[in-house]
C-alpha cells in the first residue's frame, strides 16, 4: 500500500515532488486497475498541486460523492452519465488541501446492498465489502493513498476491515454530507480509508484544518473497554481472533484493558438501526422509487419494497430510542477512553454475491460516534480482519489516538 | 387569500373538482403574478391528482429545492438554467399526497441576503421578506393555497409576518432537507405557508402522513410565556403592540399567561448561531465560492468574503453552545406549553433593499424547535406585523394547537 504520511515526509523535506507523488499512484492504478476494478471513471489529466498539506497525494472518492468534473453515477443505470454541477464539500476541502482527485471509486448502487465488480485486493476470490467498494480496493491494491467513503450502517469501517486498510468513519457531521446523495440523513457519514492510521489522522487534520485532530497524545494509560455486542449475534473464529489479540497486544504495551457492559439503551439502539435507515431511505430516494421502480438494483429494491410500510409512529419512536442512546453515552464511556470491539463478523466471504453484514457497525453510526478499523494482523485464509476503535462523540483524536496505539501494539506484538 | 382547509373540505364533500381547485390557483396566478413576480418557473401544464387529501392544492415550491421537471436556479446566474435529476424528498412527499406543483417560487441567492424583485402584496412598496421571498408572497397575494419555503436564520417566519400569512417552521428535520441546496446543516429547516394555521397543520399532517399533527387538543388552559428576547434589541412600536396583543387575547380566551425569563445559555446561542451559519455556508458554498466567486450575489458574495477566516475552532466551540442551549430546553419550557414571542422587529421595511432582520428568528431556528407565525391583526401603515409561538422540540402538533387558539383568540378579540 501507499503510505500518505511518507509521501507527505518527503514531499515536505523537498525529497519527492508533488508530481512524482502523483505519477506513482498513476502508474500504480494503471498496473492494478484492469485486475480489480475499483474506480467507475478516471480524471482525464489529473495534476498535482504546488501547494498545500496534501499536494501530490491521489485520492479517490465513492461515486455517489457530487464531482464538478466528473460524473457522478450513483452506482445505478438512473444516474448514467450525471454530472453534478457542483463539488461536493468534502471534495472542495480535499482540493483546498491540495489533494488531486484521480477517479470516481465503485459504489453498491445508492451506497445499498447489490455488489459491485470490484474484487478483493487481497485474495479476487473474495467480496471487497461495500458499499464503499472501490475506495477501499483501491487504497487496499496500493493504487492511492487515500480515498473517501460512507457509511450508513457499516459501508466505511466493513469494507476496511475485508480489504485490510485502515479507515474512519469520524463523528457524525465531522466531514460534511453536501453533496452527497443522501440515503438516510441521521446516518449517512463520510469516512476516510488509508494505509494505515497516521495517515488517517494526516488526512483528517489536513481536511478540516484542525491540527489538533492529528496530535493527541495520552498522558496517562489508555482505558480500552472490550465490547462485543452480543446483541448483534455471534461472530467468526477469525474475529473473536482478532478481537483477543487487539486487546492482548494493547495490555502488553501498558493499556488497561476491560471487558465492558454497555447500556441496555444501546441493544434498543441497534435494533431500531433499520428502521431510521430503511425509512428515510423512502424518502431520499422517494423520486428514484417512483420514478425509476424497475431500474433500482434488485436487492435494494426489494429491500424498499419491503419496507415500505414502516409507520411514522414507528420511525418516531425509533427516533426516540437514538435520543436516549445518544445520552447514555457518557455512562457507556464512564470507566474507558476508548472501545475496542468487531469490525465485522469475519473476514470477507466468499464470492461477490454478498457484500458482507454490517452489524458489527450499525450501533456506533447510529450513535454518530467516532470509529477507526485497526488492521489486526490476523488472516482468515490469507483475508485480513480488523477491529475497531471507538470513541466518545466528537473526540476523534482520541480515537486516532488510540488506534494509532493499537496499531503499534499489534505490530510489536508478533 | 386561498384557504387550503376551505378547498379541502369542499373537495372531500365532492363540492368542487381537483381540477376546479386548481384552475382557481391558476387564474389567480394568472392575475396576480405580473405585478407581484413571486414566481421563477411556472409548471407547462399542471394537473389535478384524483386521489390524495391534498389533490387540487396548488403548491409553490422556493427555487433551491430540486425538482425532476422544473429548472432549479438557487436564485444565482450560477445555476441558471440548471435541471437536477430527481424531486427534493419534500416535493415526492407533497406529490404523494395529491399535490400539484404548480412552479418555483423565488428565492434570494442561495436562500442568503440579496433580494428578489418579487413585491410585497400588501404594500409593493417594502419587501415580503427574504429568503422564501416568493413563497410568502405567493400566498400572500391569494394565487396559491401553500407553499414551501425554507429557513436557516428568518426566512420562514419573517417573510410570513412581513406578508401576513401563517408560516411554520417545523422541528429540525420533521420535512428532510434531501434536494434542498445546502447553506447551513445544523440550521437550514423546511416550512411551509399557507393563509391560517389549520391550513398548516393539514398540509402538515398530509405530507408527512402523521395525523396526529393537525389534532392536538389541549384538555387544560394552555400555559403560555411570554419572551421578549432582549438579547436580540429592541423592537419596533408594531411589533410590541402585536406581542402586547397577542398575550390579551390569548390570556382573555381562557390561557394562563405569564412573562418568561430565558436560561442564560439561550443568549449565547443566539449570539453564536452566525458562526455556524457562515462556517457552514463556507462548506456548503465551497464551490461556488472558489470557482464563480465574481457570480456570487453581492451581498452573499461581501458576507462570505468577511467571514472567510472563521477558525474552525470558533465554530467547534459554537457547536458546543448549540448543544447545551438545546439541552436547556426542558428547564426553559418547564412551567409552560408553548412560548410567545416576536417574529420580527416590526413590519416589511420600506423598498426592496433589504428583506429584513432575522434576529428575533435565529435562536429558534438553532434550537431546532418548531415555530408557527400567527398574523396578529396588527397593521403598521397597511402593513401586518405577526406574532410567532414556539413550543418544544418535536411537539410540532403544539406548536400547531397554540397557534390555533391564538389565531382563534385574536379574531374575537377584536
Amino acid at each position: 500500500m501507499i503510505s500518505l504520511s511518507d509521501l507527505k515526509r518527503r514531499i515536505d523535506r523537498g525529497e519527492l515532488s508533488p508530481d512524482a507523488a502523483l505519477t506513482q499512484s498513476l502508474e500504480a492504478i494503471e498496473a492494478q486497475e484492469k485486475t480489480i476494478g475499483a474506480f467507475v471513471h478516471r480524471a482525464k489529466a489529473p495534476r498535482a498541486a504546488a501547494q498545500g498539506p496534501l499536494r501530490g497525494i491521489a485520492v479517490g472518492i465513492k461515486d455517489i460523492i457530487d464531482t464538478s468534473d466528473l460524473p457522478t453515477e450513483m452506482g445505478s443505470p438512473i444516474y448514467r452519465g450525471w454530472q453534478p454541477r457542483a463539488d461536493a464539500s468534502v471534495v472542495m476541502m480535499l482540493k483546498r488541501a491540495g489533494a488531486t482527485i484521480v477517479g470516481k471509486t465503485t459504489t453498491t448502487a445508492f451506497a445499498a446492498l447489490d455488489p459491485t465488480a470490484t474484487l478483493n485486493p487481497r485474495n479476487r476470490g473474495h467480496t471487497p465489502g461495500g458499499s464503499s467498494a472501490g475506495s477501499a480496493a483501491a487504497v487496499g491494491a496500493g493504487m492511492i493513498p487515500l480515498a473517501v467513503g460512507t457509511q450508513t450502517g457499516g459501508s466505511v469501517i466493513r469494507p476496511a476491515t475485508f480489504c485490510g486498510v485502515a479507515a474512519i468513519k469520524p463523528s457524525y457531521r465531522l466531514l460534511p454530507t453536501v453533496g452527497v446523495k443522501c440515503y438516510s440523513w441521521t446516518l449517512d457519514t463520510v469516512g476516510l480509508f488509508a494505509a494505515g492510521v497516521d495517515d488517517l489522522a494526516l488526512a483528517l487534520s489536513a481536511i478540516t484544518g484542525r491540527p489538533e485532530l492529528a496530535e493527541h497524545h495520552f498522558t496517562k494509560p489508555l482505558r480500552i473497554g472490550v465490547v462485543t455486542q452480543d446483541f448483534a449475534g455471534p461472530v467468526e473464529a477469525a474475529s473473536d481472533a482478532a478481537l483477543r489479540i487487539a486487546a492482548s497486544a494493547a495490555e502488553r504495551a501498558g493499556a488497561a484493558v476491560r471487558v465492558l457492559k454497555l447500556p441496555d439503551i444501546f441493544a434498543e439502539a441497534w435494533q431500531i438501526h433499520p428502521i431510521i435507515q430503511d425509512s428515510e431511505a423512502h424518502r431520499a430516494l422517494a423520486w428514484e422509487y417512483a420514478a425509476h421502480h424497475d431500474e433500482i438494483a434488485p436487492k435494494l429494491r426489494a429491500k424498499m419494497d419491503e419496507t415500505a410500510g414502516i409507520a411514522p409512529s414507528a420511525y418516531q419512536e425509533a427516533l426516540g430510542i437514538t435520543a436516549r442512546a445518544r445520552a447514555a453515552e457518557a455512562e457507556a464511556f464512564a470507566d474507558v477512553d476508548v472501545m475496542l470491539t468487531y469490525s465485522a463478523p469475519g473476514a470477507a466471504p466468499k464470492g461477490l454475491a454478498s457484500t458482507g453484514d454490517p452489524r458489527l457497525n450499525r450501533l456506533w453510526t447510529l450513535l454518530g460516534v467516532p470509529c477507526v478499523n485497526v488492521p489486526a494482523d490476523v488472516a482468515d485464509g490469507g483475508l485480513p480482519v480488523g477491529v475497531q476503535i471507538v470513541a466518545r462523540f466528537g473526540e476523534d483524536a482520541t480515537a486516532l489516538a488510540a488506534a494509532r496505539f493499537l496499531e503499534n501494539a499489534l505490530r510489536s506484538f508478533r
